[in-house]
């Protein structure tokens, strides 16, 4: 079964609005096993609607649409799925009857306005919506779907997950997809895809692989479809076995796992600690590490030592050290690692030094220059990076590698 | 001239991201004047994307795309275009080098893989990119303009803001659109809008209003449109001007402005430095002061103090005073910042204590509690937010609020 999704509305073609009611029932559709064909956003147009509308009816055997539900004139959805399913416009009951409630609740008069929000195509079942005036449509044609929905989220959600999903599932009896994201750190797509490219080309027909790279990671993206979800699984656990088994050092998680949360998990198993103590990523780190919900369990906090005279003040940085070889080198890094996990009484402590940009690059040291450290209590590694020009670029991707280096640190012990 | 966005990628089907470049790309159009009349996601498949383009390109004068042009086999976007274009590829030379240069840079080989990359349609115009391997690829067909740009975000940002929107900008020469964005925050938008209703009822017919809220600010955007640029900008400052002296204390920025940036301005024309003692945003307010490019001129640094003895050791706080009124209270806050200026040698120091959950409320102190200060010296504000049960919405907003106090403090010396 493919699926398409048509969201309505000028907001989203002006960009004033991100799409998130596209991705968030995509995402639903997929785990549902019903894959999406196309994503199509148009304007409050009746003219453009049908147009969209009968193009993803000749593609697609459903179709889900979002906005133009409302009551006012710009709102002309409903007006052209009565033209696309020849019928006409009808008064529910129901629907009149939760718009008098809805506004009653409210302390409200019913406007005539509103009183129109009851009026459906005939040919229509009535979607309730407890949330709001404007109930869902769900129309059939020739065996296909259309169900229309209001735009506002959670109106939108309700219905999905209430109705829409429960009905998809007691009519799909033998299509399943299910999918598996791999991801991977510390190295580029090319690579990756020249070591695993025989795997690749071995790949039974029914399993997909996607490439999913985003700064500093490549996620690869296992989708299997056919007809037992349980053969699936299986197949899909043996292609991501030999997978991880051609890349093990590059794989850090599954799915949505983060690297912040993998580390977060990996410390309260081990009962360890983390502090960090930067200049370049100037916050990042922390916010990074902060980000995972229960992480005061293991972070002790961060010396953010912008100013050379704090690496000093907190760190125990010697003056000469900075002197001799400058704060962006190993030996300034390393010492910020290493006496950070002291003044922080945390076992691990990561270190970051370098020229984020876009200025105070020299020829020796040019923007992009960071070097990155993890001590574990009195032992410390650490790395040069050679990164671009980008400040906020340059910020997350050495964030990122210093969070690599980590995990692969706490793996060690 | 109406244009439409095709983004290409099985990941915007799936519902893992979402289609941010969509909505970015609309936005920037709509500011050059043109109109966007579709957007369309479709699958890394060349039938897809033929057909995606072909019904594009029925409807409109210029299309967009974004994704598929990486170098591996699921990337088949310059495939479709090559067919939809009646040409064949080639070698670009140019291409080559950046490419050749761009692994030289990071020390890595130039694979076969990667080569392919400089392989361009023979019709197209190359857009150099120089973040990336993949060139964005400018052909025209029948007075018409197809422009396909990689997927990463900042690479096709690059491409839209170095060459595309000049190159727009260009072809029109009698119409133009000339935006302006006032910035506000502290006041809800039913407020301002009450407070500049006439001067908006007002406004020639040539200039609009629109109000875009966001979580904690409203921008107010002026459009002017008409023949002559000149007038437009004239006018445009004009009625700026008059909304301005409306409400003076809420604008604190214009068009692109950051609160940060707006701040960073600020300090360094007062010969200030700023520093922050953390606790609940984890690092995320030294983020946002670094991810201002020259922020080491004012920003000396932070303490990230999560755990409590960090609070001590680094800000000075008795336990006594946590022990009597909890670390989340106006005393600790408050004392976080006075002394924040001192142990980090700074003229202002913002501070920060809550609960940003989802664990760790109390009946007495729900999650969304927080605590927010700025110091200037000996001197120090404080303030109480309610904010939601998020963890990340709450580490943001309590983040712009204390960023948005910090500029109120410098602003009153």
């Amino acid at each position: 079964m493919h699926a398409e999704i048509i969201t309505i509305g000028e907001e989203l073609l002006i960009g004033q609005i991100v799409n998130t009611n596209a991705s968030w029932i995509a995402e639903r559709l997929n785990e549902a096993g019903v894959a999406v064909k196309q994503v199509t956003v148009v304007a409050d147009s009746e003219s453009e609607i049908l147009r969209a509308l009968s193009e993803a009816f000749s593609r697609s055997d459903l179709v889900l649409t979002t906005g133009g539900l409302g009551p006012t004139r710009d709102d002309v959805t409903k007006l052209a799925l009565c033209h696309f399913f020849k019928t006409g416009l009808v008064l529910n009951q129901e629907v009149l009857e939760d718009v008098s409630m809805l506004f009653s609740q409210r302390n409200l008069a019913l406007t005539e306005l509103n009183r129109q929000q009851a009026l459906v195509p005939e040919a229509a079942k009535v979607l309730r919506n407890s949330n709001g005036t404007a109930p869902g449509l769900w129309l059939e044609k020739e065996g296909k779907i259309c169900v229309a929905m209001p735009g506002v989220p959670y109106e939108m959600k309700a219905m999905v997950e209430g109705y829409i999903l429960p009905e998809l599932k007691k009519q799909r009896k033998d299509s399943f997809i299910v999918h598996r994201t791999i991801l991977t750190q510390g190295i580029g797509e090319s690579f990756l895809s020249e070591i695993i490219a025989e795997w690749e080309n071995n790949l039974p027909p029914f399993i997909k692989l996607a490439y999913l790279p985003s700064p500093g990671m490549v996620r690869l993206r296992l989708s299997a479809s056919g007809a037992r979800e349980e053969d699936l699984m299986i197949a899909l656990s043996e292609e991501e076995e030999k997978l991880r088994s051609l890349i093990p050092q590059y794989v850090w998680g599954f799915d949505r796992d983060t690297l912040e949360g993998v580390i977060g998990k990996l410390l309260v198993e081990k009962g360890l600690t983390v502090s960090t103590a930067e200049s370049c990523t100037g916050g990042y780190l922390a916010h990074k590490i902060t980000s995972v919900a229960g992480s005061s369990a293991y972070f002790m906090g961060s010396i953010v030592a912008y100013a050379n005279e704090l690496k000093s003040r907190f760190l125990w940085i010697n003056k000469k050290l900075i002197e001799k070889h400058g704060a962006v080198s190993r030996e300034v890094v390393e010492a910020m690692a290493l006496n950070g996990c002291q003044t922080m009484s945390s076992d691990f402590c990561m270190a970051t030094s370098g020229i984020a940009g876009p200025g105070g690059g020299t020829a020796e040291k040019p923007v992009g220059t960071v070097w990155i450290a993890v001590a574990f209590r009195d032992k410390v590694s650490s790395r040069l990076l050679h990164l671009g020009d980008q400040r906020d670029r340059n910020i997350a991707r050495a964030t990122l590698a210093t969070l690599a280096m980590l995990r692969e640190k706490i793996l060690e012990i």
